[in-house]
């Protein structure tokens, strides 16, 4: 062994031979690629399988066994759609062996991305145990704790000693998601404990579970949603949390390298969100596919953007006039849209941390509108001295600097109040995205800015 | 025990009575407070400490040992400005003791706040080893791995058995940051294989570490970015990385609990500065703290917007005789400001989750300008018919047509090659936050529009 070889560091761009393992594969080498792709880690085993074309994917279902197939299908981050395709292109009763063989979270996650006709066709030819709990796996909501959790788990009942325990422990280590906390139930099956395979490994050998579990176990409820129970595990350090029904009987458990992957999609949903895109994450789309994704929101914003251009026209008497007044329209709109957009982040984000409860809305957003009138005020007073400067025009200074306090102050209470309103009835504020507050903030600043022209018409010619 | 009172599910808002911890620590009732505050999990105590004033936090360090306190600690979600006032209320022995007994990368973290004098002084009353294990932390920089990296982690050397290594394990069991990954080291304690808690207890009792562990260990160095340290965590589901010099030697592990901060912190840093703020998750700012913190940027986008506002002006003569031009300025202003977003957040985000390499980096910006162009023509498109049916100006509506589909197209564009720009010579390319890029486009969009109009001035009037 040599240390250069063996060891990947992080900064290695390729984590296998990509070329070799084709190679091997289009030779009909089945034991050099057995023993060069079985050496990977199953995250590199699906990094390969993700870049291959199909011609190479229908060798690699000929020399691995679904097991070993499952094993990096665990790994997989592809598009949703595409689950159907890679399930299309293979034999039926090797698809359902590979899903037997994934942990049953995983297994899950993958049947919800396919046409219920095919789960179906699928869950048929699994064996009849494996079928029925992924079954049962599959009624619940995607983005539930029910949805995220396994029920590959070891649960132990209080009175079981701690030798008898360990063995327990061993013997199950191979099929369990982890054995390093373990939940503890009482006749009923319901909830009262938990114990980590540290306390347990240091603990006496003649001593009993109930006597060195913690009782104070936090649980999730089946119908929790998963963004909450993430935050939860994040804030107790958790590496993994017990799933309970209204009853309280164990249903599951849901491990930390699940709860990485839903910090991610939600940290994602919400940037995209703020951004107006829908789906920020397929890089392999064609030009046509994403303009059409993007072109919903866009022909929205355009149809908004048509009242602000009405509300500019029915003020043309005003343009006409006073021409000059048009050149401040970029600076009070954008500076209201930038300003609103900061409120927007802050709200949505603490929002979707939980960092915020009833009384502390009231004073977020105090102290957003607060904020905007402030800078408002800064920005105004050096726009004012800007345009004395250049134009000498102190009346033009001062209703650009009056309707750009305004604007901002309006901008900001808009941007901290809408998704505040949403949370409120129940919808995902995230979705109040950056370009809608920006186009609600154009149509009032406009509003504001040539209502104030126009009232002071008779000072500025 | 009644399941009521012992089992805590999330929707229960109230972890623990506050109102009622106050009360033992306003009575001076030690005992009572001791046992109610102990049971609590050091999450929740982090918690209650967070929320209470300095009155009843100076009797929580006359009631708690330095070791209790350690505790909840490492829990502690506070301002980094927060710790300075927070360590000067307290004896700095007491502070020295809360940080002997938290696991270093805690300590080092809550240093790294502090001032340089305060720091030395709070090392000089630790006990010798702690310090220098802290000192030596303190140099890395705080995003790196080596910033988040312990050094409290078990490593076993090849010619371990198995019997033996089970042992140790459970000595060092109290101390260790994780005992489920256990690294290891050869004579040199270069870093050559890793064995988890599970390997090792299903193994048989007179094999050799050799044997079972994995020589295929992926270690960071300790130069490391943080954030690529997480994303490879997420990769892999890793529960613990090794943390190596340039020599391969094993200096310390980043477990992950400390890598769901870091994904954390890197989505909240991403998300707030597309929206342009600097520091979204301190909720508890006064009104003129918020304004502050907002106002250079808000000051450069005015001086930025002054820009958009000189080339307007120049185009006065164009605007006194077509004024209805002014009603499609914030239209076009917004609609590319608004792609351009779109763009930065799809080129942001694929960057940070390091999908894209030099080759795809072209095709994205390709993407991005052609998506551009298609959804710059259908937004055209209606906004003409909408133009002639309102206005009955066919010229007006082309120009206005035009323009917002070119300045679409260049939205897009710069929004996503100035992050891949920036990326290149080695800027974050979060930097370029919404707002900046927005800004930019106004200033390109105006001149496309006044371009325009004003070459076709003749067919307008």
């Amino acid at each position: 062994m040599t240390d250069e070889k063996e060891q990947l560091v992080l900064d290695d761009e390729e984590m296998y031979d990509k070329a070799l393992l084709d190679e091997y594969i289009l030779n009909n080498d089945i034991d050099e690629f057995r023993t060069a792709f079985l050496e990977l880690h199953s995250y590199e085993q699906s990094e390969y399988f993700e870049e291959s074309e199909s011609d190479i994917r229908q060798k690699m279902y000929q020399f691995l066994s679904p097991e070993e197939v499952a094993e990096f299908f665990e790994h997989l981050e592809i598009d949703e759609e595409a689950y159907e395709d890679l399930f299309e292109e293979m034999n039926a009763t090797y698809a359902s062996q590979i899903l037997e063989h994934m942990s049953y979270d995983n297994a899950v996650d993958i049947l919800n991305q396919l046409t219920k006709r095919k789960i179906a066709s699928l869950l048929l030819l699994m064996n009849k145990e494996d079928a029925s709990e992924i079954k049962a796996l599959l009624h619940y909501d995607e983005d539930t704790a029910g949805g995220i959790m396994t029920t590959e788990f070891i649960s132990l009942t209080i009175n079981t000693p701690v030798h008898e325990a360990m063995m327990r422990v061993k013997e199950q280590a191979p099929d369990a998601e982890t054995i390093y906390v373990i939940f503890v139930v009482d006749e009923q099956k319901k909830l009262v404990g938990v114990i980590s395979l540290r306390d347990l490994i240091v603990a006496e050998n003649d001593a009993y579970i109930e006597d060195i579990m913690s009782e104070r176990v936090i649980s999730a409820n089946v119908a929790d949603d998963q963004e909450d129970v993430a935050q939860t595990m994040r804030d107790y350090d958790f590496i993994a949390m017990p799933v309970v029904d209204y009853q309280n009987h164990l249903l599951g458990i849901i491990t930390i390298d699940d709860i990485v992957d839903v910090m991610d999609e939600e940290a994602s949903e919400d940037y995209s969100r703020l951004a107006g895109v829908s789906d920020i994450d397929s890089t392999d789309d064609s030009i046509v596919k994403t303009a059409l994704k993007r072109l919903p929101w866009l022909m929205i914003l355009t149809v908004l953007g048509m009242i602000t251009a009405s509300i500019l026209g029915s003020f043309e008497e005003t343009l006409e006039k006073v021409a000059l007044l048009a050149a401040f329209i970029p600076i009070i709109s954008g500076m209201s849209g930038n300003s609103g957009t900061q409120s927007l982040a802050v709200a949505v984000r603490n929002i979707s941390t939980g960092e915020i409860d009833e009384k502390s809305k009231f004073k977020l957003a105090l102290r957003e509108s607060g904020s905007g009138l402030l800078t408002g005020i800064c920005c105004a007073t050096s726009l004012f001295f800007i345009i004395l400067l250049i134009y000498r025009e102190p009346i033009l200074g001062l209703i650009v600097g009056s309707s750009l306090t305004i604007a901002m102050t309006v901008g900001t209470t808009i941007g901290s109040v809408i998704p505040l309103i949403m949370n409120k009835i129940g919808i995902d504020p995230a979705v109040a995205s950056g370009p809608f507050i920006t186009t609600i903030n154009d149509i009032v600043s406009m509003l504001i800015y040539f209502g104030l022209a126009t009232t002071f018409m008779t000072y500025l010619v």
